[in-house]
Parts: C-alpha cells; sequence; structure tokens
C-alpha cells in the first residue's frame, strides 16, 4: 500500500463505514428503512450492502458472507447483521469489537467465524434502550435496535455504553471443516456463488499443510464422479467448459467451470463432498 | 432518543437524503442513470434505495411501501416514486411537502396513503422546465424531470418554485381498508413479504377499536382454511413451523409462520380475506 | 440547466462518483468487498451500481449498459467494469479517459462503445503495483486491481500514473447494427428490459436518416409476425396492451407494449430481428 495520505485519513473520520448483511432481500423497504435509520442518527456515513439475499434465517450462509467480506471494509467499519429468525424472543443482541472493527448481530452463532478468527475481542449485550428507536417493535429489531445502535458507534458512541459485557455464552454456529479420511482429504461446499463456483472449508494454509503432511505431492480433487486434476491459478486457464480447481478469491479451494457453471456441470450444491487424494 | 447533538444537525443539513422506490428492477441501468444525474446537481445527497422491486405500474404495492417506509426518512428527506405507467401522457408530476418531507412522484395515486395521513399538505405541478434535464424523454421522466427536481429540492431549491399549487382533483388510488361484516371483521391481505408473512390492511388502532367495540374478547383469525387463536409478540413465541398472528413491524396485524412461510404454508397471497371472529 | 453554483462544484469535487457495472449480481458479497476497498482508499466517494445483473461474463449486455448509463454521469466519474471471464489471464486491466470521464475495465471490448464515441481517448494498461491491493488474488481482479485503481483515480491520481500509455490492439467487441436489407431496414433487438420493452440497434438519428433518403415517408415495423404502424412519443399513446413503436430513453428505437410486455407479447428477445418498411 502506498503511504498515507493525511487528508484521507481525516476524511475517513468523518465518513465512517457502516454495512448491512441481511436475509431480507430487497423487495421490501426493511433494508431502505434501515439505512434510512442509520442515516437520521449518522448522516456522514457510508453505507455498505455485504448482501441481502442470504436465504431466511440462514444463519451459516450469513456467516460464510461475513467472514468472506468484513476484513476488506475499512478499520472501525460497523458491520450489522440482521439473520434474525429469534427476533423478539430472548436471545440476545450483541455488539462485538474484533479486528478493529465493530459488529451487531443477534446472538445466535452468526459472529462464529469473526470470534474465531480474532485473537481477542470484547462483547456486550446491547440493552440501553437511550439507544434503541422510542418503539421497539416485536419483529424488526434491525431497525429498532440494530440500526439505531450501528448509527451511534459509527458515530462516535463507545461499544462499552451500549450494555454490559458478555463474558461467557455465547452462541456458536457449527462451522463446516475439512476432515482426514481413509480415502483422502473430505473438504465440503460451503457456498455456491452467482457463477455457480463451488467454494470450500479449505483454506489455502490447510491445502499446504495437509500437502507438506502427505509429502508434497500433487493431488486430485473427486467430485460429483468428476476427477479434476491439480489446480490452476485462474479459471481462464482452462479451456471453456473444463473443469478446474483454484484456489479462488476468498483462500479457499474453489471448484469451477471455465465459462460456465460447475453446479450445474456436476448437480452439486451446499453441503456436498469433495475428496482430495494424492497423485503419485 | 438522546438529546440532539448540534454538530449531527449541522452534518444532516450538508447530506440531504433522497429516497428512491420505483418499478424499474435492477436488471437495467435505469436505476442507477436516476443516482447519477442526481449526485451531478446535489453531490452530497445520501440516496436511499426504497425498493425497485415494485410490480411494474404497481401503484398500490408502491404505495403500501412508502407508506411503511417515508417515515423513518430524516425529516427534510426528499422521495422519488417513479411507478409511472402514464409517462409521457398528460399525467402531471407532483411535489408535495407533507409531514416536514417531500415527495415527487406521478399524479396517479400512489401518494394516497401518505397524503390522507398528513394533517396538512402542499402540492405543486412539477412544470418548470428549467430545473429538467436540458432534454426530456417521453418515456423517462424519473430520469429527465424527477430525479434532477428532487435533487435541486434536496440542495435547497424551495418546493414552491417548482410549478404552481395543485388544489384539487389529485388522483386517489384505492386502499384497501378492514371492512364489519355479519361473520367478523374482514381485513386483507395488502402485502407478501419475503419471508411469506401476510401483512394486512388492519392497524393496531382498529384491531383495538374492533377489540373494543365487541367488547374486549379475545378473537381467532380465520385465513386460508385455518384458525389460528390469539396474537403473539414475536415470530418466535411460536413452535417452529405453527401458523401465529403478530402486530408486525408496519403496525399492522400480520398472518407468519415461525421459520416458515405463511404464504407457502397457506397458499394465500396479495388481496385475500382474513376474518377476525370474537372468540368466547 | 440553470447556471452553476460554485458552492455545488465545490463539493462535487469532495464527493467524486464511482460507478459499478458488473456480472456478479448481489447473492454474493462480491460487490460489496469492491465497496469497501474504494471506501476504504477514497471515503469521500459517492458510489453508484449501474447494474451487477449483466449475465455471467455477457460482455455485450455489458457495453449496452455501460454505453446507455455513463454520460448521465457527473463529469470526472470514474467507471469500473467487472465483466470479466479472462480474469487472472493475459488479458490486460485498461484505464481510459474518455469524454471527461473514466473507465477501469478488462481489455475484452466492454468499451467498444464508449472508445466509438469518443472523438479522443487515451487508454493506460494498468499495471503499477503499488496501486493494487497489497495481495491479487487469479480470480477477481475487480477487488484486487479496479477498485483500488479506481479509488486512487477518484482520489486524484492521474490515470498516467496506473501503467504505460496503450495506443495499439485494444480488443472491440462486435457491436449489433442496424442493415439496408432489399425488403426494408433491418435492425435488431439489443436488450430486453424489466418491462418488455425491446431496445433495438436503431438510434433516433439512424431513424431520421433512413427516413430521409427513402423519401421522409411514414414506416412500419414488423416484428414476430405482427405490424406497428408509425411511431408514438409515449408508451400511454397506445391503448392498453396495443404495440407500439417509440424512440425510447436511450435514443433508440423500442418496441412496447403499453400496460404490458412486447417480449411475452411476441415471443422475442435479444438477437432478433425488426424490419422497417416504408408505407405509402
Amino acid at each position: 500500500m502506498p503511504t498515507r495520505d493525511p487528508m484521507r485519513e481525516r476524511k475517513r473520520e468523518e465518513t465512517p463505514v457502516v454495512s448491512l448483511l441481511t436475509d431480507f432481500g430487497t423487495t421490501d423497504v426493511y433494508v431502505g428503512v434501515m439505512k434510512a435509520v442509520i442515516l437520521g442518527l449518522c448522516p456522514q456515513a457510508q453505507i455498505v450492502d455485504l448482501s441481502h439475499e442470504v436465504g431466511p434465517g440462514d444463519i451459516q450462509a450469513a456467516g460464510f458472507r461475513l467472514d468472506a467480506a468484513w476484513a476488506y471494509c475499512p478499520a472501525g467499519t460497523v458491520h450489522v447483521v440482521v439473520v434474525d429468525p429469534g427476533v423478539g424472543t430472548e436471545r440476545r443482541v450483541l455488539a462485538v469489537e474484533a479486528g478493529g472493527h465493530r459488529f451487531i448481530a443477534p446472538d445466535n452463532g452468526v459472529l462464529t467465524q469473526v470470534l474465531a478468527a480474532a485473537k481477542r475481542y470484547r462483547a456486550f449485550s446491547v440493552v440501553e434502550r437511550e439507544f434503541f428507536m422510542p418503539e421497539v417493535s416485536g419483529t424488526f429489531h434491525g431497525r429498532d435496535i440494530m440500526a439505531p445502535v450501528a448509527a451511534r458507534l459509527a458515530g462516535g458512541l463507545p461499544i462499552h455504553a451500549v450494555g454490559p459485557e458478555v463474558t461467557e455464552g455465547i452462541v456458536t454456529a457449527t462451522v463446516s471443516r475439512p476432515a482426514v479420511a481413509p480415502g483422502g482429504l473430505e473438504v465440503h461446499v460451503v457456498h455456491v456463488d452467482r457463477f455457480g463456483n463451488l467454494i470450500t472449508d479449505l483454506t489455502e494454509r490447510e491445502l499446504h499443510d495437509w500437502q507438506s503432511e502427505s509429502g508434497g505431492r500433487r493431488f486430485i480433487v473427486e467430485v460429483g464422479g468428476r476427477t479434476i486434476e491439480g489446480i490452476r491459478t485462474a479459471y481462464g486457464e482452462a479451456a471453456s467448459g473444463e473443469l478446474l480447481s483454484v484456489l479462488g478469491s476468498t483462500g479457499r479451494l474453489e471448484v469451477a467451470v471455465n465459462m460456465g457453471s460447475a453446479a450445474e456441470e456436476l448437480g452439486v450444491g451446499r453441503g456436498a463432498t469433495l475428496v482430495l487424494k494424492g497423485r503419485t
């Protein structure tokens, strides 16, 4: 990165970033209303939509997306995650400081990857009603609690003001992990993207570790009855329509079809298992 | 709400909000072009998408969404509604000041709920061409008239500058209303949201009035051949997959399925009738 | 346009516009991550989504959209086009200055219409890694190269700093053009919009030229076995459900159905041929 420009730093202070990740879709006004609330309290915020197309209540899918995106946001960003099937029940709303970012989310496991990656973090239970909307519905805490609290954090409110610190009992979600099996290394599809690319739970480091342990040898990937040899560095290294594996932009092993959809080609979706085997 | 911060107020002045509600979808560049025009004339505007997924020409659906969203925007927001099947014909474009907000919309009934809710309002016919784009097409007044006029209002143009005041003849749309019938209170589904929640035309106040008139008794909701007892305060108060009724975030009676879709479960959509009956 | 306001001009300088046009969809976080990167480097940018619903790798569709939208953005806008099936291969990334705007795109033909319309332009090959993200993946140059370079241009970096000037060999895409045939003027559907309007490759000027050459006579449009007489200036000039032709908002001949979808009514899509014939 080039040297920092003090003018730029000043402006960043003046334009805090709030990211939104929800399962609201864009047909309804739910997202727009959250933005309106945020801008009413923090007019200078820059709001970034990470995605609103998380499946209804799909905590795993939200966790994957947050994990893939948050670190690309500027330091200090307030990330608001509203995938909240338990809205209005006793589930807590958390405000977390981790990795120089802030996170507002229901305590339902959606922050599992963020917390696991953080060397240390502080979490607070969002209970101070003075920072909420004057009336709080039982069905839309994104609007009535999370958006206004996020706007206030973005505007300078110290995170510890939102409520008592939480030191235990944070809900965690099951996060898919590769597993060494007799037949090879089993990895799993955790996301199918718009292009039909199959993104797995195997990180680059884990791949390298497995390769080292198994003698640095070359490998094949078995998926959907097909076999892929080796690994490319770009989709376009394969012929058009050819199946390939690649270390994708999230730093994970990905199976793709150049100029096509691996999901369609293989008839394979989220949760599917791929097997990596050494190749002599 | 906490006490107001003068710094924040100053910044709000400098970052006027413009909301957009259209039937343009996001496949085409129509929305992007409107934003480009707005930012060219009011570079400091914060633009909020309420929704662009209103069905083509669906004035009722746009009216419902605007009604559910506008009041959450900061005072002074300019709301631009482009659901405009009559574009290029003799239908007027209106600029309305109501409730401390401004609205730019075709005179086709889309503002019916806003005007009905306002204690008083002023409406103007948008005719002053000096505020339009230099060339005005016959098919995209959102870009050529509404966006530039909205940007100028956001930038400080007094609303009366856009054209003559309109004191009569504003088009109104039919707005669905509950009806007392021999068998009970008939309410209607006015919107099905992304989660399959059935949002009705019955407001909390109307529900309470009906309960008072009918002796404060408990009630059941009949819908799609099924019966729902009582009312919950959160989706998660029902068992997973269970049908429930709730006062939703728009302040209206809503029928939902916890962790599921009421629309799918009941095979019921917009326009469907639900009946509330007293329960002894 | 009204006279320019020096205050407004000042603010425009402070709020550069970056437009985004991609084939990423909005289900994934790819677009959000690009925005995050841009705001990290240029916190004051106003980001405008032109569309993210370009079909995967559909360079023609992206070129059409960019052509229809870019000139409506404020002077100086940086347009980022990420429809990039060749990502990670030897294809260049271009930075182009044309018409007072800047464009960042893969060298795959997506800028063909922009370059053809520009009286003159300067193009540069984006190679200076100091302006990239510290690590560059082989599969997401939108995030790792195009977003950071766009942010730096928006923040004031001179375009010639990104790499050497390119004076030849820029890839061009085939752009659909009308053709004079024995039976009349053949024009082609280049885009079907959300409303089912069929937008053709015939511009208003070309229509007028053809009319002049053929004696200024009136004409009919033959499409999908149907005949449309003359040309309207607004959809609503036709009866509800009636087929019509109109000079649409992109300045091209368009076939539409008032209050309906021409694409559905005619069973016709992109690539279809319409024939204009003189009418005596």
